[in-house]
């Protein structure tokens, strides 16, 4: 591992969003920019922005501002978006099936390679292109597609069972949409996207407001 | 407001969780918990399971540990669990009709009561018995329904728009899937689901992994 690994995962999850805010930047033909421009934009603090952005070389220069390009292709590599990566969705639901649809993913170089489900009905159907196959060849598929990342859209009640199965084909990555916490080995890394966890803290938020 | 709001958002971030487990306790019948069995399931260590709870006028009892349906029950209560909530999904698109679909969210409390496209291929178009109405309408349907939550599903380009257009109907909160951070005044909620920028965090870490 590379001194990357120190950085704390609060500055991990910022990333993404500078990399969203210098692509508009990008967009609207802005090359350079100081730290206290892009606080007003981005919404943290220049100290902060400086701090951040120190954690991987620092690419700004005292009295002229970081150059745009160069900090949004940075980022990107840092990131990990300077290759593709090949990605199967696991559960061909209405969240799976939704997943296939949506396009930004490709944008950021996914490409979904073939939905997974256990219902015999939906093996064949194509979504964009992209086939719904019979799970009892989930592993078979990773191993032979040089598969990188899994989608985990099973129910909660699978998708233990389902993530021992992709992990045996060799997934070292899932994004996990099923509303449960994987037990995986140190070396599988898991992002979790628990949907109504979100939703029950804009409730707290929203309640909390009249009281 | 109440004291509520002087507990970070971190402690709030860990409620759903906490009820989550809880729920799954209750289901095996077990009725009563230590701060150190928690800990052991949920993953937190006991000291800040106590801390947390104590948040809340801590439920806990000395050498008795925690009453589980009591605590379950409390948790929800502050989640604003033990009411329902309106809500309508505005973009009607894949994201938004697979959202309309998943029906984890009407086992917590939500009733979504419409979605709403410009796209008139849609009108009339029913996602389990959900209605897909004109746009056009979206802020007199709020009003006539007293709708408490809007879903954002629209694309980053419309997003702040239809936001201030759902914020002049009345909606004071809203749960956004659009890529892109809404500007809002204090009095209205946002919480966002950011997919790419979960994608990427997924991406960096499993890059970095074999650096």
């Amino acid at each position: 591992m590379s001194e990357k690994s120190k950085i704390s995962m609060a500055v991990i999850r910022r990333l993404p969003k500078y990399h969203r805010y210098l692509k508009e930047l990008l967009d609207r033909d802005i090359n350079r920019i100081s730290s206290k421009e892009l606080s007003d934009i981005i919404g943290f603090t220049a100290s902060q922005i400086r701090q951040d952005l120190n954690n991987f070389g620092g690419f700004g220069q005292q009295g002229y501002g970081y150059n745009v390009e160069e900090l949004f292709y940075e980022i990107g590599k840092i990131l990990g978006l300077h290759k593709t990566y090949k990605t199967i969705i696991v559960g061909a639901g209405n969240l799976g099936q939704a997943l296939a649809n949506y396009t930004n993913f490709d944008k950021v170089g996914f490409q979904v390679k073939a939905l997974f489900d256990i219902n015999p009905k939906l093996f064949g159907i194509k979504i964009r292109d992209i086939e719904i196959k019979d799970m009892d060849y989930v592993e078979e598929f990773i191993k032979t597609n040089n598969i990188d990342i899994a989608i985990l859209c099973t129910n909660k009640e699978s998708a233990q069972e389902v993530a021992n199965k992709l992990i045996a084909g060799g997934i070292k990555a899932i994004w996990n949409f099923a509303p449960t916490d994987l037990k995986v080995s140190n070396d599988v890394t898991v992002e979790n996207v628990h949907l109504v966890e979100s939703l029950l803290t804009l409730t707290y938020l929203y309640k909390s407001r009249d009281e």
